[in-house]
This record gives C-alpha cells, structure tokens and sequence, in this order.
C-alpha cells in the first residue's frame, strides 16, 4: 500500500465543548500550518475548513504557502455547522433563504476547492437532522437535502463530493446518519461525483463494523472517497487517539482499504480537548502507520482469514501479530 | 387507515434463552391457532414459522382450517434460524452443501406460501451474519445473500419477499442490519418483489428513529412490504408488550405509515418470556389501535406539527392527547 | 404530592455546542429571573449557577430580588465545569494549586448559598473524572474527591451537598457516573450531609432504571438530596423536554419518589438548543405535573400493580391512565 | 504476579440460543474435565456449576476426579438460572416456596463447595430482577436478596460468596447489575464473606471501564473476590474470546488486578457458540498470559504513566509493547 497521509488542519487548534469554552489557546491558520508541515510524520496532505481555514480572500495565498511547502490540499470541508443560521437546517431549512444562503455558500467552497487543486470537498452536513420526534417531515427535508448535493454536484462535474456521516451531534438524528443511508443519499442524487466520508468513530458509534461499511460503499460503486481516522469509547464521537481503545477493528480496516483498492487519503480527525494536539494526531497516524505495515506484511494470511471463518485461527494470528 | 391485524402464531407458545430451556409449556400449532382466533382482538392475520407450524405435509390441513376460522395466513417465516446446519450462515454459508440446502427449503417454503393464499414470505435471515472481525468475506458473503435472494424472487414473481433486517442476535453482526442496508440488498437483486420488513424492536436496538426508517423505504420505491410490532428497553431485543417503554414514537411511526399509504399487516411479533401469551400479545394489539385511532383523530394536526418544527408545540400536542 | 417545582436559571439563557458558539442570545441573569418568575408555571425555586448568576458581589441584591419575587433559591451549582484551570480534573487535578483553588471556589460558593437561605449546594464534579485508559490512578483521583467532599461538607453542617452523577461529558468517564457507585462516593466522606442528585437524562444514559435508583438511595439512609428533570433518546444527554422519548418511566419515577417520601425540588434541568427556553422548560414543567397527577389519583393502583409483577395489568393500567 | 488460571467446566459443552436450541453436541462433565486438564494450557482450576457438574451424589466421585487430575475447585456456581420455577425471581421470588426452594438448595450447593475444599461460591443470582416498569417492588426485592445473602454468608462462615454482576440477561434489568450496586447489596448484608465477581464482559455492557470497577472493590474493603474473563462488541454479553474486540482495557485490568493485590483465580467464562471450544477459551487464557507479561514487565512504566496524565505516553507505551 502506497497511503498518503493527511490531517485536518483545525485539528491542531483550540478546544472546546458546552460547559467549557476554550481548553487550550488560538492559533491562527498560519502557524498550525507550519507546525503540521514540520513537525507531523507523514503528512502530504491538510484538509481545510472552509471560512476558518480557507476562503476566496485567502485561497490564493493559501495555495502558495502550500506550494511552498510541498503539499496538497487533501479536501476543502465547508464550514455548515457554526453559524447559527444553519442552526436548524442548513440545506434542510424550513427557511427557504437559508437554503439557498447555505447553497450560495457551498458553491463558494466548491469555487476555493477548485483553486486549491483540491479534488474533495467533505460534505458533513452536521445540522441537517432533528431533534425531537413528530417535527420534522422526513421527505421533504431528504428531497431538499438531495436537490442541494446534486445541484453542486452536478455545477462541480469536476469535484467530487465526499458525504460524511454520523449519526448524532449536533443534531439528535442526523440525515446522514451510517454507511448505508448515506449511499441511498448519495445515489438519490444521479451523480457519480457523490460519495462517501467514512469517519472511524462515526462509525463505531453507528454500531456498524467499518470494514463492512467500506465493503457497502465499494458494492455500490466505489463510493469510499475519503477517509478520517479517530478512536472512541463506543458510545458518543470521543475523536480520540486512533488505537487508544480497539485494535483489531483497525487491522480489519486496513486490509479492506488495500483490498477494495481504496486510493484515497488516511486523514487524521481527532478533536483533542485536553491534550498536545500536535502529539496526539501524530500518534495516530504512527499507529495507522503500524495498521498499514500488519496488512502489508501479512495480506495473504489475512485473506486466508477472511476465509477460512474461524475465530481461533484469527485470534492465534493476532497473537502473532502483536508480537 | 384500515389496518389489518395479525400476529405470529409461535409468539403463543413456549419461550426459552440460553440459560432456561423452557419458561412455560408447548401448545400445538393447532391450539395456538385456535386461542389466536378466538380469545385475540381484531386477528385478521396469521404468521406461521415455517417447519413447525406449516409444512408440505399440513399446508392443505391448514389451509382448511383457516378458511374455516376465516381468517387469513399473512406471512410464511421460514425458520432459518433453528437448524443446527445454518449455525455458521445459512445461504451464506461456506458449505455449498448448506446453501444449496437452504435454497431448496427457502423454495419449498415459498411453494407453501402459495398454497396457503399468502403473499408475503417473510425473510429473517438471522444466521447469515458474522461474530468475530478477520473472519468473514463480506463481499463474497453478501454476494451469496444477493444471489439466493434474486434466484427465489425470480422463480416466484407472485410472491413477495420481506427481508426483516435486525442488527444483532443470533450473529453479533447481521448483514440485514438496519433499514438502509437492507433496502441496498433488496436492490442488488434487481426484482421489484423484495422488500423489508419493519421489526419496531430490531430498529430501536438499530439506533433508528422508526418512523425515519419508513420513509426510507418509501422513497426507494414503495419497498416496505411488512411490519412486526413489540417495544423494548432501547439497547437489546426484549421483544415486549408495545408501547411498555416508549410512546412518541409509535405515534409518529403510525402516522407515517399512513402518510406513506402503507396497505400490509400490522402483525405482532413479541416474545412473552414469563407472561400469558394470549394477554400480553392482545395488550399489544390494543395498544397499536389505540395509536392508530390517535392518528386517524388528529392526522391534520400531525401534518401541520411535521411542517411546523417546533418541538414545544409537538409536546403540547402529545399532552392534549393523553388527556 | 405537595412537590415544589424550580427550574436552574441559566437554562433560559443561550446555548452553544463544541460545533457551534451560539444558538441563541445572551440574557443576563436578571432577565431570566424576572422571565421565570413572570412566565412560567408553579416556579417557586430557583437554582443558580455559581459564579454567572450568583458571587460573593451580588448574593445580597439577588436575595432581595429573590425575596421581592417571593421565590426561594432551590441550590447553588458552583461553576466547577466552565473554568479551563479545572479541564484536566477539579478536586482531582494533579496540580495541588489548583486542588486548592477549586476547595476555595467551593468553600465561596458555600458561603453564598448559606447568604440565600439556600439549603443545597448541587455539586456536578463534571470535570473529575478521565478521557483515557492507563492515564489516571483512580484510587489517589477518588481519594482527593473524598478528601475535598468531606472537607466542605463538615466545614459547612447546615448545607446539603447533593452529588449530580452523570456517566460522562465533558469527561469520557466521570468518577460520579450512577447512583450506585455516587452512594458508595458519598458514604466515603462519612459526612451525612452528603448525599445524590438524580437528573433524570443523566440516569438513562447510564442504564439505570431511574425508579430503581431512587430505591437505592432511600436504601442507603434517604440520600437522594435533589432531582433534575429531562428526557433523551436514551445514548446522551440530549437534554429535552420532559417525556418527549419516554412515558412509563416518569409515572414510575413519580410514584417511586412519592413512595420514598422525597420532599425535595423537582427541578427543570434541560438545554433547550434550538427551542424558546421559557416554552420549553414550561412544557416539562406541565408533564411533571401531569405525572404527580396520575400518581396521586392511582397511588394505591400502582401499589397493588408493583405487588402483582404482572406486565399485563400494568399496561392495562397504563392504557387506561392514557384514556 | 503469580496467577491462577482456571475455567469454567459446562463453557467446553454445547451452546445455544433462543431460536437454535443446539449449535454442538453434549459432552459429559467427565470428557469436559478430562479434556480440560489435558488439552488447555495454564489450567490449574476448575469452576463447577451447581446440579449440572456437581450434586451432592457425585460430590465425593468429583473430588476424587480432581484430585487425581491435581487441580482445584475454583468455585461452585449454583444453577439459578435453568430452573423454570426460578423464571420470575429466584430468592426474590414473590412465591414463598420458590424462594425456600432457592435458599435450600444455596445451602446444599455451599455444603458441596465446602466437600470440593472450594473457598469460592459464585452467586450469579441472573434471575434475580425484572423486565417490565411498574411491575416490581424493588425495595421489598432487594430486601429479600440481602436477607438470603446474608443468611447464606452467616451459615458458612468458612465460604466466600462472590456476586457476580450483570445487567441485564436473563431479565431485562438485574438487581446485581454493575460493581458499585453489588458492593452496596453485598454491605448491607453485614458479611465480609460477600464480595464481587467482575465478568470483564458484564463490566464492558455496563458502561464500566472494568479497571476502575477493580478500584472501587479496593476501596470497599479488598471486596473483588473472583474474575471471570471474555470479550465482546460493547453492547451484549457476546462472552468471545479475550482480546478480540478490546486490547488496552486488558492490560490496565491486568495491572490494577496487580496493583491492588487481587489474589484470586483468573477465570475463563466464554460462551463459544461457534467455536471449538478447547481452542476458543485456551486463546483467552493465552491472552491473559500475555498481558500478565506485559504487566509484569513494565510495571513500573505503568506506574509512571497513571501518574503522568498524558494520553501521548501512554499511546507511545502502547506503541512500544505491541512491538
């Protein structure tokens, strides 16, 4: 496996949650740029969010700085989840000049992508969802949900449109929510520029196995366009050090990467709240360095594995592995 | 709405778990039809278990004996689920032998479906699914799923197959688990005649919102062909009498129901480990009227709610109507 | 049941997650007493939060209003959770000073609530707690929350110090997560002013059944100091409107605190994202009322249906309560 | 640390579920024996269960059998939960007689425990609770627990009774669900022959980080008295083999086991559905043997790193061990 390996760049920045509104200090875009480029192992790649990060004022002189640096613009996630006009729906808005304000601006984010060379804009489309049961109508907030992504999908015949899914937070219920609704989602829109995000902790909390989710999105056409690491507890997006609470899960991850022939980016998402954000991204991207090398050394036994459906057999592999 | 009422016939009878082999005792499939028909409010319908209930041996028997009570065989559920043979996956099993095995009985089972008048046979494929990561070939596996399902839907385009999806248990991960992923495997078939069945239970332990789950598949293409009805606790399978825990959500999954123009049964499925059959299940019955009458009453009230978004409104709603 | 109905202050305030800043406006604190006092229904308490609604600098003016309102002060929540000093552990950060502040923090916010007339200070040590495996010594982290509960609790004999459990956020784990293991926290301090605030979102997403831990602190010598009222979808702490998700566990919740003989606040503890705050909480406030009704007009219904252990006539009951 | 590694004997013989009532064959408890003794590595104790492995009429033949073998009775674990008459509540039984029944054949199965020289009773009392809201007086039950307890800890001073936790399954919720309500249940019966046994899967279900549970035992007086060991995916009590899902959870259980001197037997109790189950569970107890090692080398790193505070060590350290 030849993986390249990203980060997102607002990973490095300031904390917060409900009760605590900043664990850590500022840095601007600048810095956490520079400290990503020489001082994280392995990274080609910086995802940027859109306003914060990137924007038509700066988009320019962020693609020199990257030039400069010798790296890509892994993707471009348009900023749909902190201004307060989105707060309830941002293209599922009951208010129809929400709506187009938040199309207008996804148009714009598709715009700085481009000029970043950057082939991915990462759909998370965080506050289309609802809260509380018997005040939503499903379908027609999925028709408009539909009508957004495939307009700027099909404007953008030259991007491609990552939807990234999680099931809750900020939103009780999010759209989309795992693997295989956010397919329908993304095949709803007729555009083969429509894909999938898979976040690991996402993921986890979905109660779906990810191996099998990037075995769903490979069925139905390679739709595994991008791919954000992070671990959890199990129950709630904790965004945590990959490998601090599963490891054989990753192993698994791996080998059907490489073996769907995923040819995207590894991007780091983690959010930590009280830790060295520089340390605890670049730990696990070593960790997912380790994954990737497990698979690389032992892909046929793995693909015996797979077949031979014996749980001993695996559990003696894994002991091996470890060491 | 005019809702048809049915329930399955073994709910009646002895219940175990992997610790107590018995709680009560074994009526015959015959005395369970009887009591159903005469001791249940508004049965109109009855499930039967494939192999214990019907059989090529007693289809016509039954077939006289429910013209005679007047009443109608709403599905065939043909057990996959108790032979020792499909322990390890039942058409997806590594033995040719085994899926070749299961075929032949899922084909007979369909014949009997026919002969009892019934159109739906109800697919709960519970042991095709794995336990352990690094042991399974999700694509092959689901590759075989698709297969024994499109060969039975085209060999029996009169019938329709309802693929009841739940995430776990008996198999720690099913690969009908949730509503999306089950309708992308009745699509994978290419036969319009394969649909889902709705277990309220399998997906409140799915983390769905139910009512979410039917509009998914009515916006795949009228794809909900089933329902069974019982409530639990939220994180696992308790198969209990409805609406013991939750309430909102059964209003609102039967307002959707008839939103989406749902014509199949209403059919209980619980499983009354320690209680009387007859009553417990009747409760259930009872309680899904008393929703269905809660809808019919106030069907405008709840449109407007849904297009209004606001959740105070919705609770003062649903205080007005427990009165 | 003469129960006495509060609801925390801030509550009516703005909101904000780790996505986005706010949702809302900022009232100041005399606004929203004035809105609470003025709008909303059976408030006769009021809860503050330390440091933003009540300080050393205007605990006497806002006794005055309090007593101008003619409403009490239900308790005092020192602001253990908004302070970036407290973000790696409060009376369990491994920096003495900041042990030491925090004591003081909590020795001022003692004052203030005996300056109110206040009986209760409500300590959720929200921060106490950890994010990962193999990176706290539990035992030294419980003996300095022993040490400092103990410390307060016997420097100030007339307040009760009610310990607000939640199994996590902001921590991953907090040391105070259920009832259970909060008593066992409590007892420690061997103080019998110590004692448990139950909010109900809190206690679901732990897994308990709520009624049962109401049980288990009148077991433990009448612990239970204090209740905080909400619902969720039962995986986090969504924060709702009362009975919104559920039913059956209010009206046991209800008739279990009448049975036990609380005679503490019922107090309204949500987090109203997207929702007008005074409506909303009003409305939580009308469904607990709702319950306290059902359950003194069926007191001795449920007695006998709690006797019976049968859950047949208990959603008989429940079908009849709902009318 | 110098471990005592055991099984538990029925765990090598047939499994099921609710729907497949036999996924094996039926050895006898003598093959299993045999079996386990020459076939599993480390095996030095043998955990019975009471009326299927041993009675009083084979107590003598067993203690012979084990004799020869050269190994222990690691405890006798009463049969409470294949009983029908057991189904709605063992000692807690509303029926007087039942629980006469229970209470009397506690006491032969601790006369038998005390013939095997056997220190350990393990009470898993799993039908002990209740599955509907209001359908259960949990002060009354509870009480009726603690008196059956305690009247079993009085009568054989010279035993130990382990309660083991869970919470839930059989019922839908148990009495003894998690480690701080069962060291409140064992407290109040005034015995210091009550204590705890943490199944670490039980532990995992419960939302428990199990190495604090540890702690919490500690604190409670030295109250961990047995430990039974398997994994699973988070939300069910699947009983896999160690170490497939988890990996770091084992070896910071694994340390505080030795940090805070628990010197009981390491205890096998899989449910190897599937599996062969010599193999399945001689995994599990290679695992365990593997983070004993782990422990036992770097102890002292450990130390530092629960000290530390810091995430990034600690994943660095894990890091290093895996190799």
């Amino acid at each position: 496996m030849m993986n390249k390996y990203s980060i997102i760049l607002g990973n490095l920045g300031n904390t917060c949650d409900r009760f605590c509104k900043s664990y850590k200090s500022n840095p601007s875009s600048e810095d956490m740029l520079d400290m990503a480029v020489k001082k994280m192992p392995f990274v080609e790649g910086i995802e940027l969010v859109g306003t914060w990060d990137i924007r038509k004022d700066n988009v320019r002189e962020m693609r020199e700085r990257f030039s400069d640096y010798g790296i890509s613009c892994a993707s471009v996630i348009p900023d749909t989840f902190t201004d307060k006009d989105y707060g309830r729906g941002c293209v599922t808005s009951l208010d129809k000049k929400i709506r187009n304000k938040a199309l207008d601006y996804l148009r714009e984010m598709s715009d700085v992508a481009l000029e970043m060379n950057c082939g991915i804009v990462n759909l998370w489309m965080a506050q289309d969802g609802y809260d509380y049961l018997l005040t939503a109508d499903y379908n027609q907030e999925r028709e408009w949900l539909k009508e957004a992504t495939a307009t700027l999908a099909e404007a953008y015949p030259n991007l491609r449109f990552a939807l990234e899914y999680k099931p809750k937070e900020p939103r009780n219920f999010s759209y989309h929510a795992r693997m295989a609704d956010t397919i329908l989602a993304a095949k709803e829109t007729g555009c083969s520029n429509v894909g999938i995000t898979i976040d690991t902790g996402h993921s986890f909390v979905g109660g779906e196995n990810v191996a099998e989710a990037v075995v769903l999105a490979k069925r139905a056409g390679d739709l595994l366009f991008h791919m954000h690491f992070n671990d959890n507890h199990g129950s709630w997006d904790d965004d945590m050090i990959v490998s601090s609470v599963h490891f054989t899960c990753y192993v698994e991850l791996m080998f059907w990467l490489r073996k769907t022939g995923y040819e995207g980016w590894l991007s780091m998402d983690q959010y930590p709240y009280r830790e060295d954000a520089i340390d605890a991204i670049s730990e696990s991207i070593h960790w997912i360095k380790k994954y990737e090398q497990i698979v690389d050394q032992y892909y046929e036994d793995i693909e015996s594995l797979i077949r031979l459906n014996d749980a001993v057999e695996t559990s003696r592999f894994l002991r091996r592995v470890i060491g």
